[in-house]
């Protein structure tokens, strides 16, 4: 994995969505489908032994690496939704954002009791996301050995706010 | 490419997201990695000759085909998302929904002039969303080879809905 390539291809853009913030734009990493298979490989390595049986990744961003990274490992997939996009029975789970509130769901048979479970995201930011999703999951009976990043914004200290201290946080790249 | 397994693998959920609408669920065939694939390498194998540029896919769902398609063609991914999602410069477009409005919106750098697109997303319905991504896609100077589902609901007449006639309509298993 060359993290140097990573870090040149994550672009900042200023004031995005609000002013004052940098947002660290993925889409150029997408264009580059060697530099992909690097990221995809790292995390499919990392957990290679782990006997993960269920890959899950939080909508959208996180489909993009998650799917990829399910085939890599010949591991089922499960998508995390926004609240109403999922069509069977769910479970959900709400969480605070910076304004205001969200809702995330799963489907109740996507993942069964003990099976181990790996999520994936794009990014880790403050953390809220994946506690919320690591909690989702648990409450359909999973045990989330994991949770693995492409970028982690480690100022914003997201791995104190994930209440899960068992479960292993990693990432590709992290940006101090 | 199992078409029965397929067909098979996709459930029927009744009234979502509303009263007497069957919606085609699709997250079992993703817990399926063998028959994931074959749904990836029939598209791959299909287009192999169209000498494709990007593959650009539609928020949310077109992701977790789209991106494990461009990793297998080895083309760059672009991803084609709703308003306000991503950072850069972009074009965007807004269409009518059965009810109100829609706008989906690509970075402007994403696609070069004459580049040649395949578009993809899960599901043909009613070609609205088809029809805007391909004149999104049009707008910032990218040739819109064709356009590629996973499946196809033929009774809703979204092939007609579709402006650009050149382009080929592509979709592994058709509903009747």
């Amino acid at each position: 994995m060359d993290i140097q390539k990573l870090s040149s291809a994550i672009r900042d853009i200023h004031d995005f969505p609000v002013k004052d913030i940098i947002f660290k734009d993925i889409t150029p990493v997408l264009q580059d489908i060697n530099l992909f298979n690097g990221i995809i490989d790292a995390i499919a390595e990392e957990f290679r032994d782990k006997k993960i049986n269920k890959i899950a990744a939080i909508e959208s961003r996180g489909f993009i690496f998650g799917m990829p990274l399910a085939v890599k490992m010949d591991i089922p997939f499960v998508p995390i939704r926004k609240k109403g996009k999922l069509p069977a029975e769910t479970a959900f789970i709400s969480y605070d954002l910076e304004y205001g509130q969200a809702t995330i769901e799963i489907h109740k048979d996507a993942v069964k009791k003990d099976e181990k479970v790996l999520i994936i995201d794009d990014l880790l930011a403050t953390g809220g996301t994946t506690d919320a999703a690591i909690k989702l999951v648990e409450q359909i009976g999973g045990d989330v050995i994991a949770a693995a990043f492409v970028l982690e914004l480690t100022f914003l200290n997201g791995r104190e706010k994930i209440g899960n201290k068992s479960a292993e946080i990693f990432s590709i790249l992290k940006v101090y």
